[in-house]
């Protein structure tokens, strides 16, 4: 798993002076020792707009990352529709041998009830080498009908339906600044499942020197979006 | 594959009521021998609306479908965001060894490039049967894999990743008529996918009904989305 | 001002069956002396569904309303971005002499800073009926003068410019309940524009009765968009 | 009126990659007597991209702008959905008496039934300073009104009925390039109202350097959004 950020546009002062064109007013940046910083009295309006979630004024921060997770977890980022995605296609790519392999911490049993799971890690070492040596063997024999197809001749797009789900994947994510507060908000929750909460947490940790003031305002206020 | 209507709102009329709103005006249904029909002009003005790509008023129908495909039919589909999702968990709930066999005419070789793939039907009864049996024992295998994590308390979250693309899922959605239109026009090209073009040919087929001369006019103005 | 609920897809069970489908499970209606209702465990789940905020099954229930509103509050409405409009077109209508008359509880001062606006009734009689009298006066010249520009031949598109944003608009609204419960949650606040508070509450009176469990639990969680 | 390029992220590069990913690629600047261009091959695909629309990967580049035009004007543009609007508040801001004057050329009557509209030119100068004097005296009328009801204390967002569809407002706009495609392909279209197509066409000189052969593919392939 892997995260990349690309590109951005816009930072804090893009957010005050978003908000600040509604009252017909602009900001500029202070220096303070030859570090561009806010003024105090709009770091003070972006925490206003996240207390109050006036989001728009986050929207005018976009950021473009690059994003290598299984398959099973680009499923479900994927749910997020306001952003745009472009993914490496099964369709047009004979795809390479690149498993997610659990980290030894990331193994885990299910108790509980639908609405009420908790997540236990399986601690004994034995236990945890046979299961990953069960991952490993079913990728393996996954991968080896992938390429016995292939080598048949059928087509990668009809092959590919023996790939397995933890098939390392590779997107383009474009998403606005109040998208991701949202995304973050669910995906880095403790109820996500863990392996999107790695990437989000990556993605967060890319993202938070972009706007400081704004993800600061974030987390003071319960880290739901605006 | 199966495809199902669940409920829909609006329907011809609806569309051109949105449309004469901007007129200030409102229309009603004709009745010719107890049906109800749009008049001439209505007809003439979803014509036009298709033509002059006013797509709006077609966003005015709604439909709701419940969908099962496999999980790498489902990431298609799932990348068309104006509309709304719910899938079954793989997180949540323990999955049944249902999956994805093509029938033999859906059993293809790709030849040439990217961007100018073609599809070549494998015609060969042997080779076919061949190619099923590669596909049913890959996907035993995998099964097999998920069983035994589970056996071992693996969290199902965890152990999904040995399931493969070839999985049925199942899904709701909800969408209108402009988001479906741009849905129907990639999905049923012929250089769709053809497991999502034979699942798009169910939808069409299951929508027609509900807004024929809108449908008709799609047809009519070569399939674009308004 | 005027709202009136044309048609809606869904109710409290489509919620509930959009969310069991992640479960891979679908539930019915009790009958409790001829009404249908909800199982217990399915009201419970519709609380749990807005409390963790899974806010994707509400988008299953759909609602279309026509809205007459001035101008002005209709900017505010169409900046609700998940959902369609379809409304009377000042280039191709010749607009009527229809505007906004505050009722006398409406006429009001503004106190306070931006961010922290106070709005206070204005309750002397005679004032009332003064500012009542600008409005129509106002009004009356507006119209006076769009009146002569048509007359002189100028085009609707143009002439309209000289119309104010108290002139009556109507457009048609089709929203799902998810994006619904957002609008209430920002358009009911007590920092709403007064106008458009009254509309959204005759939103919220039409609506309620469509999904009357979903609107319980929107109330008793703080009435926020889940 | 008046349109002002703020920011951007990403260009023809861009487009190329998130497209390029899909093939599990990625491409490179070439350097032609050090002016940064595409390769043919990178040029090609963007053609194709556009001929064929595959939409998203023009998703990758960002706008944002500064406009200014009539309210009027606004309300056409902030249909747009796909995109994120700041504007000035009128509930917020005293506004100031600036209004849209059209230029002789933009004097005009409207001629033929609806959806059949031709715009004629009022070419008479005689009767063009009339029209204009009466858009004057109308305005001033509608901000006279709109003081004296300040002046007696009434709210600024009640006061605001009054006020034109002729005035200007300000906003910023970030949006995408598929989606300004689809907002250039309406808005300079020749039945476009004449006002939002003198703006757009003032965005669309400011957005062509940012991907100049996107925007050449644009013009090649009928100005239809991909």
């Amino acid at each position: 798993m892997n995260v990349e950020l690309l590109d951005s546009m816009g930072d804090d002062l893009a957010i005050v002076n978003a908000a600040r064109v509604s009252f017909g007013k602009e900001s500029v940046w202070m220096y303070d020792g030859g570090m561009k910083v806010l003024k105090a009295g709009d770091e003070g309006l972006i925490c206003y707009l996240m207390r109050e979630r006036h989001g728009t004024p986050f929207e005018m921060v976009q950021f473009k990352f690059r994003i290598q997770v299984p398959i099973g977890v680009a499923r479900e980022w994927q749910r997020h529709r306001i952003g745009s995605f472009n993914e490496v296609s099964t369709r047009y790519v004979e795809m390479q041998p690149d498993f997610y392999h659990p980290s030894t911490d990331a193994i885990r049993a299910q108790i509980g009830k639908p609405g009420h799971y908790q997540m236990v890690a399986i601690e004994d070492p034995f236990e945890q080498q046979d299961i990953l040596q069960q991952f490993d063997m079913a990728y393996s024999e996954s991968f080896a009908a992938y390429q016995a197809l292939l080598e048949r001749g059928v087509a990668k797009e009809l092959a590919r339906n023996v790939l397995p789900l933890g098939l390392l994947t590779e997107f383009i994510w474009s998403v606005n600044l109040r998208s991701l507060f949202n995304f973050l908000n669910l995906r880095t929750a403790p109820n996500a499942l863990l392996e999107i909460r790695l990437a989000a947490e990556q993605v967060e940790a890319l993202a938070v020197s972009i706007a400081p003031v704004a993800f600061a305002a974030f987390n003071e206020y319960g880290r739901k979006a605006p």
